[in-house]
């Protein structure tokens, strides 16, 4: 493959959702141009460069695209290996073919993490009834049975709290290989985004406290958990950014238990728990993403205001009525209305903790009761 | 015409450069499409949007362009008003053409401002070369003759210091209608930006000093003015917005002659002055008037960081050395290079003063001695 030159103008991503769409937005005024491959006619991000429509799955689409770029990179880890690993054979790719597959499958990346001496919730695999009665035995109840791969957003997975749970569970999921993972009953969900470039330097953003609904994020407040928790996280992120040789933005999810971290999962990209970095940073994750994967130096992650981002899912609430919050930024990502489809976020940011907590309050009394204890939640320092 | 609605999504731009370029990038997030009207098939938003190549002059493709978008505007005032007109026949545009035409003839404008109470340097219509004589004996020397349309970025004007200069300015610009203005010599030159909502809502970000080399801005500090200066500004533009009944962005520039402000011209759109606001600032100008012109609430214009922009002339610098310097935005306008073309800009920001003054260095460092002394001229208080 070649190499990143100065000359480098042109990116190719595997993928054209909000997050190809966001990366195009922060590229464009550092001098890039894109492509997109994607299924859909429809990607969103396709006002923003050109769009290859093919499958993922297309081998030969990706490594077209390939011969017409200058570096890829990708917006979601399910990309199929073969698929990566053709771009990857004509063009550099960023983050590497192994970080992506580690990261699509929890049995691969579990094993990887307790590896590294990083603590993880204890798992085992289950390729048979009989595994999933010996694993429940170990684990005990509750636990989470889960597919190795192809799962997001809470998709692919069942918490068992009882043994008739279990053959529920089986019915559903047996025809896929799983991993049962104990239960963890958290304090917090949280997640650091890092990004490391070319040359190896690496930069956190602080610690977002992340809540979920149903598996999918609704809620990331930036800041508001304490030190001993961002270093944890910093050790955790650095840890594997380093192991992969990894280049570009890596996302690490923790369950907070006892004021100590557990790994939940990593993705190989950026992640939506850091979309509030577009308003609150100095430099957005999409931007450093860019920046890596191109050579370029890393742009500083220091916070410039406190932040809480709520996420769109299905419809889009009324932005006439929102945009009325002092300091709130709207994000559309273009799609069209779909039960439970990401359709955009907005970021809420203020100069210290008690506006962000006075705005957050307005935005959660616009959008209604299932909102305000959401907020609630978030926003308890801890 | 028809009104702004809600589901007014898509905007028509007059122009098609790095300012609509930049109104498409804050546009798009807030979930609107762009079509842009300019002669050259290489205008610069174009990637962004849809390109509708005519000419300005042309009445039947602005009206025909106003047909297929929900909401107009424009990215220069030098639109000819009967294009405008036709396309503010067909649908809202944004600021309308009485601030339009009145910002395209320096006459006009300067008997407003003048007429509304604004100090403004004196001024002296020149007809014939006996006006000129004339003029020239009321204001003295030096003096500057003006175009009075036409006329940006220090092009259509000469100093006149002596006698003998008349004679060459009458014989290079006698065939145009012309302006006779005293010269001010000014401390420093500053501009205020301000926006007005289609509801009569006014808000203003922190003046800019500007720094300008051979009439073409290269330098512009937010901040660093005080408070006094700020006030005075505000109370100019805000008289100005109201005098206009107006919605959008408006920049007024100004000469600072002893602690007082002087009027210099004022621009009806988003301006290079303002550029800043996109990194420096909670919602940046291209933001603001594209919510203004939709009829949505406006963002904060609370600064975030102090903030130093610099403007790339006829070619970019060496952008891969300049992005190592901490809190450096770059901005790339996808132009191709040509002698004084604005190609692009950077924005260096930082929490506080001193490393803004540190990273200025920096980058005037490896700018080179031109810029180093102009960034000492910005640097300073006032």
């Amino acid at each position: 493959m070649d190499s990143v030159t100065v000359d480098s103008r042109h990116i190719g991503i595997l993928g054209g959702g909000q997050l190809a769409r966001m990366m195009a937005l922060a590229g464009i005024p550092l001098g890039f141009e894109f492509s997109f491959l994607d299924p859909s006619a429809e990607a969103c991000a396709k006002s923003l460069g050109s769009l290859v429509q093919a499958d993922f799955a297309d081998a030969d689409a990706a490594s077209k695209m390939a011969e017409a770029i200058d570096i890829a990179t990708y917006d979601f880890e399910n990309v199929p290996a073969a698929s990566a690993t053709a771009v990857a054979a004509v063009k550099p790719m960023y983050p590497g073919v192994t970080a992506l597959e580690a990261c699509q499958d929890r049995w691969v990346e579990k094993n990887l993490v307790a590896g590294l001496d990083i603590p993880v919730p204890s798992f085992e695999p289950v390729k048979s009834r009989t595994d999933l009665m010996a694993a429940c035995q170990k684990l005990g109840f509750p636990s989470v049975l889960k597919t190795r791969r192809l799962g997001y957003d809470g998709k692919g997975q069942a918490v068992l709290r009882q043994q008739e749970d279990m053959e529920r569970a089986w019915q559903r999921f047996g025809d896929f290989e799983l991993i049962l993972e104990s239960f963890v009953p958290f304090d917090a969900e949280c997640s650091v985004i890092g990004v490391r470039s070319l040359s190896g330097e690496i930069r956190f953003w602080p610690v977002s406290r992340n809540h979920h609904v149903n598996g999918v994020l609704t809620l990331s407040r930036a800041g508001g958990l304490n030190d001993q928790i961002q270093a944890a996280a910093e050790k955790v992120g650095r840890r594997l950014l380093q192991h992969f040789d990894y280049v570009g933005i890596m996302t690490v999810e923790f369950f907070v238990r006892d004021g100590t971290l557990l790994v939940n999962e990593i993705a190989p990209r950026v992640h939506n728990s850091g979309h509030w970095t577009i308003d609150g940073s100095t430099t957005s994750q999409f931007d450093n993403h860019i920046r890596a994967i191109t050579g370029l130096p890393l742009g500083s992650t220091a916070q410039t205001n406190h932040a809480l981002m709520f996420n769109w899912l299905g419809e889009l609430p009324d932005r006439d009525a929102l945009l009325e919050v002092e300091g709130l930024h709207w994000h559309d990502y273009g799609k069209s209305p779909r039960p439970g489809r990401k359709l955009g976020h907005a970021t809420v940011t203020a100069p210290d903790a008690a506006s962000l907590q006075q705005r957050a309050n307005q935005v959660a009394n616009l959008l209604g009761s299932d909102w305000q204890s959401q907020v609630e939640t978030v926003m308890v320092e801890m």
